[in-house]
C-alpha cells in the first residue's frame, strides 16, 4: 500500500535512491497508443538532476528500459514495466547519517514505522522515486494527446518572489526557455539569482508550481470522495516536499462573496461556458470544460549544507551536516513531476468516465 | 466509484438530498468497540441545519438508525449500516431549477456526465450527504479514543476576518461555546456579525477551518502516494465547497529557508520530539508524534438569494434566483465534517500500520 | 473488507439475520437504466424462504425499499441504497446456541476472529445476507438486458441424483415450473421426493447448480489474475455452502487429450465461432462469444434437526440440536443467487472492457 | 486491472513471453524478513522449463534480480521489484501464427479485446508469466515460515490416473523425489509413462494438483465475498489452463447428508478441533485451524504438435501446426505455482486479520 496510484490506469512504483534500479509498472493504459520513447526521455530529462547550476549537480542520466506491454511500437493493453538503473550513486556520502535522524527528513519516521531503514540517499523516501512517475506520466500524456488535453506547469513563486500575473497573461511557451521554468523572463532571472544566492549560503528555499490543464472534456471526475480536484490534490500532496494544494480561487476565494465568486454560464455556439472561472474548471468535483488550474506549495528542501543539531537512533544529541550534491530549490525540477501526476489523474478519470452512462 | 472512502476502514455513502433517505455502510471497524449512540447523535447535531441564526433555517432532525454490525452495544466487526431519513424536504422549492443550471453548482456537470439529474436540492451533489460522513466519523472517533488520538477543528477565518493566533495560543475548549465555532470569543462575535450581514445581503461568504490532531502514534501513513497528509488532503478536498488544503507550514512555508524550516530533533525522556513543528507532525508522509495541523479553505456557498444570469438545458439564457433556506457561510457546520473525515483517515491508517512489521 | 464485491460496479452488503434490516449499496451502475421494481421483487421472491414444502418454512416477505440513486424511475449514476427489513425473526430459537459452537457453522471461527458474535440466526454469516445480493443482481440483469446477455441457472444435481443431459439438451424454460428448479420434469420429481425424504429424516443434502450465460460479447474479462472465470469462481465460492466451482470441461476435462479438448475455430457469416466449447466460452480468461457455462457445488446445509456433539465457548462438551425452520437442501433457493452473482460479474466486466482500447 | 493480486500484500506482474523481461512488484511485505535468495531460486527452479523429459525442453534459466525493497538481506517494507530476463526465446517459432488464431489459446480473444496482440509465444497470455508469481510466492512463504504455516502441493491425477489415497495417507516428503511430483512412487511411474506416451503422440493431457496447507492460525479469511476459500479459488482459477477448484469435500460433498458431513467439534488440550474435516479447514469463509486442502483441475495444454483447422484474422480457414518446445502435461510444473498463489493468499489474509479486533 502506498506505492500504487490510480484506479483504471494504475501505476506501481518501486526502488530506492541507492539500490540497483527503480521503476514502475503501468497497468491499464489502453491498447493502440504509439509509444514515443524519445518523448518519454525528454520528459525524464526535464526532471533529471544536474541539468543546470540551480539544481543538484548529481549526474543521473535517467535512461530507461521498457520491459513489456509494447509491441511494434504500440501499447498492447498489457502492463508496461519500466526500469531506470541507478548509476551515479555515491552511497558513502551517506555513511555519516546511518545512525542519525536528519531534521525534517523521513529518517526517524521510517525507522519507527518499519524498524529498519535504507539510509542511503533517503532510500525509498528519496525524491529519486519521482523519476518513475515522470516516465509513467509521459505515457499518460501520450494517451491524453488523442483527446486534446494539454498540461502545462510552471514555477510561479520562489521564496517571496511571486509572479503576480495570472496564467492567462503569461506566454507558457516560454516556460522551458529558462532553467527555473518560469514563463516570465524577467522574473525568471530574479528567481535564478535568488536560488543561486541561497545555494551559496549552503541553504535551501521553497516555491510554488502552478499547473494549467486545457481541453479537458466535460464530465471527468467522480462525485463525493473522488472529485477531480480531490484526486489532483492527493496526487500533488503525494509529491515529496509538498505542503499545500489549492485550485481555482483557492485560499483567496474564502474572502469573496458568493455573488462575486459564482461563475455565470453562457452559451457560445454549441458550448456552455462560464464568464469567470473561480471554479477552476471543476464543479461538484466534475470538469466543466473550462481550464483547470491549481497551485502546489513546496517547502524548502530539508538537506542543507549547514550543521544542525539532531539525535541518533539511541537518542544521543548529534551534529548533522549535509554532504553530497543537493537541490537548493526543488521547484524547477518539480514542474515535470506535477505535470506527470496531473496527466495520470486526467487519463484515469477519462477512462472511468466511459462507464457512467448506459 | 467515488462514493467509497478508505482502505481498511471503508465507508460507502448513498443518498440524495430529497430522496427517502441517505446513509452509509462502515466496513472494517474492528470488533469490540462500545458504540455510544448518543455520542453519534451529538456529532450529527453539530452538523445539522437550523442550529443557529447563521446557518440554514431548514429543520432536519438528522436522527439515524443503525441497521447492522452492532450487537449488545458493541461493534461485531461486521459492516455497520446506518440510515438517516430525509424529512423536512421541500422539493417544490427546486422545481424552478429543474431545467436550469445554477452558477457554480454541480447541475451542469452532473447533467453532462450522466445525462440525467435529480435536481431536487442538488441531488447527490448536496452537502446533505455529509451527514452520513459525520455518523461514520463518529464511529472512527470512538475507535481512536482507545489510542488517545483527539481531533479538534475550529473556524479560523471568515471572509477577511482571520484569526492571527496559532492553535497553541487558543483555548480550543471554547470552540463549541459560540455558534460560529471560533475559539476566540471576540473574533467569534465579529465573524457572527459578518455572516449575519452577508445573510441580510442575500449573499454568502467563504472561510477557513483549521484542524488539530493530537496524540497520533508515530508511524501512521504510507510512503510515496498515500502519505498521511495526502490522504488527509484528499479527504478534505472531497468535502463540498473546499478549494484548498495546506498542512504544517503550508503555502507560507515556501518563503522560508531550509535552515529556518527544518524541525530539530531532541529527546525528552524516552520520546524523540521536535523543537519546531513546521512539518505539521508528518515527515516523509508518516506521523512523527507531533501535533498534526492543517487548514481547509471553503469558498462562498453558491446558492445566493440574488438573481443571476445562467443558461438552461437548451442553452437559453435564463434568470436563476435562489429559493429555500440556505447557509450564508458553510464553515460553522463544516467543523464536524472536517473532524469526521480526519478521524476516518487516522483510524484507517492506524489499522494499516498494524501490518508493516514482521 | 469482505463485504464489498466488484470493481466498477461495486456492491457493499450489510446486515445480520436477526438485526433490524439488511441491505446493499450498489455503486457504479450506469445512469439511464429503467429500474423495474417488480422485476427486482420477482427475483427476490425466487430466493425467499417459505416458497415451497422443500424449503425452509420461515416466512420472510423480503420486501425492499430503494433509498437512493433512482429518479423518476431511472438510475442516475449515484449509488443505489436498498434496505430489506427483517420481519419474521424468532431470535429465541437461537438462545440455546448462544454459548455453543454448531458443527460446520461459522460460530467458532467468528468468535475466534472477532472475540464477539451475534449468535442469532448465524448473524452476519447467515445466508439471509444473499437477499441483498439478489436485489443487486437484479439491477445488474436490468443493465445486461441492454446488451442481450441472459443468465439462466438451474439445479442439475441433488445428492446422487444427477442430470445427465447437458444444458443444450434441456428446455431451460421449464426451470421455474417446479419447486426444485430442475428443467427436466421427471428428474425434478425425483429430486423433490429425495429432498422431502431427507427433510423428514430431519437431515439435509447437497446439490449442484449449473449456470449458462448466453450472448456475452467477445472480450470480457481481464488477463492474468482477473480472468472472467476467476471472477465468476470467486463470486460463486463466496456464496454460503459452496465447496466447488468448475467451468467448461471442468474436472472431467483433465482426462482428455489436447487434440480432443481444443475447440476448433470456424467462421459463420461475420462471426468467428468454435465447433466444440470445452473452453466454456472463455479463452485466456476472456469471453469468446460462445456460451459460458459452469457448475457450483453446494454442501448439505449444516443445520440439521438431529442431536450432535460439540463444544461450547468454555470448551465443554455439549449437545447441539437444531431448532427453528431450515432448508433441507439449499440448491432450489440458490439458483437466483448464482444468477445474481453471475450478473454482477458480467456487468462489471462489461464496464471494465470499455476502457481497454484507445 | 487484471495484473494485480492481493489486498495488503499486493503483487503486480508484467511481461510477455518474448519481450526483454518479465517481473513483479511485491508491495506490502512486512519489514524485517530475511530474504533468502537461494530459496527463491529453488522455488523458481521447480517451475522452470527443461527440468525433465516430461516438461517442455525450452531452456530458461529463470535467473532473477531483486531491484529494490531489500537492504542488508532484509525486507524494508518498501516494494520489492524483481526482474526475470527472457533468454532462450525463439520468436521465429511463432511467425507462422502471427495471423492465425490457435484453437483454445487466447489469440482470438486478445486480438478482439485489444485490437493488437503480441503473438510471440502467446505474449502476455503465456504461462511464462507465472515465473513472476513463483518469485513473489517465495517471498510470501518466507513470511509465513514465521507463523508455522506450510504449503505443500502435489500431482494427484494425470489423465485418468488418479491417486485414490488422501493426503493424510501419503508421504508428502516424496513429492519432489520424482519428475511428475506425485508423492506415491508407484503412481508417479505410471503418470510419467502416460505423459511420455502422450508426448510421443504429439498430444497433451490434463491433470489435477492437490494442495495442503498446515498450521494456519484460526481466524484467517473475511466473511461474505472474500472468504478464504473464495480467495484461494480465485487465485487458482487465475492460473493458466485451470478449469476447476474444489476444497474440503468439494463436488463429492454434494452427495452427502448433513449428519455425515458436519465436522463435530471437540477439545484437545487447549485447542478446539474437529473430528472430521469435510469443511477443509474453513468455516464461514474463515480458517478454523484444521488442514486446508483443495484440488485444482488443469486442462490439457492447448499447444499440440498435430495439425488443426482454424481461422486467421481475416476469417480464412487455415491449418495450424504446433512448433517449438511445449509441455505435454502442465501439472508437474504447476505444483510450485499452486503453492505460490496459495502462499500469497494466506500471507495477505494473515496481515488483514491483524486489523479485526480493537
Amino acid at each position: 500500500m502506498g506505492s500504487t496510484f490510480g484506479k483504471l490506469l494504475k501505476i506501481s512504483t518501486f526502488g530506492e535512491s541507492h539500490g540497483p534500479a527503480l521503476g514502475v509498472v503501468v497497468d491499464g493504459l489502453p491498447a493502440g497508443i504509439n509509444i514515443d520513447t524519445s518523448f518519454i526521455q525528454e520528459e525524464m530529462d526535464r526532471r533529471k538532476p544536474g541539468q543546470s547550476k540551480i539544481t543538484t549537480q548529481r549526474k543521473e542520466a535517467d535512461g530507461f528500459e521498457i520491459l513489456s506491454g509494447v509491441f511494434e511500437g504500440q501499447s498492447t493493453g498489457a502492463p508496461i514495466g519500466i526500469v531506470i538503473r541507478n548509476k551515479d550513486q555515491k552511497s558513502k556520502d551517506y555513511s555519516h547519517i546511518e545512525e542519525k535522524f536528519r531534521p525534517s527528513h523521513a529518517d526517524y519516521t521510517y525507522e519507527a514505522k518499519y524498524g529498519i531503514r535504507d539510509h542511503r540517499g533517503g532510500g525509498r523516501s528519496s525524491a529519486r522515486e519521482t523519476a518513475a512517475r515522470v516516465a509513467a506520466g509521459a505515457l499518460a500524456k501520450l494517451f491524453l494527446q488523442h483527446f486534446g488535453v494539454t498540461i502545462q506547469a510552471y514555477v510561479s513563486q520562489v521564496g517571496s518572489l511571486k509572479l503576480e500575473k495570472e496564467y492567462q497573461d503569461l506566454n507558457l511557451e516560454l516556460t522551458e526557455t529558462n532553467i527555473v521554468r518560469c514563463p516570465d523572463p524577467a522574473m525568471a532571472d530574479k528567481m535564478i539569482e535568488l536560488i543561486d544566492g541561497v545555494r551559496k549560503d549552503r541553504d535551501t528555499i521553497g516555491g510554488v508550481v502552478q499547473c494549467v490543464i486545457k481541453g479537458t472534456p466535460v464530465g471527468l471526475g467522480e462525485p463525493v470522495f473522488d472529485r477531480l480536484h480531490a484526486e489532483l490534490g492527493k496526487a500533488m500532496l503525494g509529491i515529496n516536499a509538498v505542503k499545500g494544494f489549492e485550485y481555482g480561487s483557492g485560499f483567496e476565494g474564502v474572502t469573496m462573496r458568493g455573488s462575486e465568486h459564482n461563475d455565470a454560464f453562457y452559451k457560445e455556439g454549441a458550448t456552455i461556458k462560464t464568464k469567470t472561472n473561480y471554479s477552476g474548471g471543476i464543479q461538484g468535483g466534475i470538469s466543466n470544460g473550462e481550464d483547470i488550474y491549481f497551485k502546489v506549495a513546496f517547502k524548502p528542501v530539508a538537506t542543507i549544507m549547514k550543521d544542525q543539531l539532531s539525535v541518533d537512533k539511541k537518542g544521543n544529541t548529534v551534529n548533522v551536516s549535509g554532504k553530497g550534491r543537493h537541490d537548493p530549490c526543488v521547484v524547477p525540477r518539480a514542474v515535470p513531476i506535477v505535470e506527470a501526476m496531473a496527466a495520470l489523474v486526467l487519463a484515469d478519470n477519462l477512462l472511468i468516465n466511459r462507464t457512467k452512462k448506459l
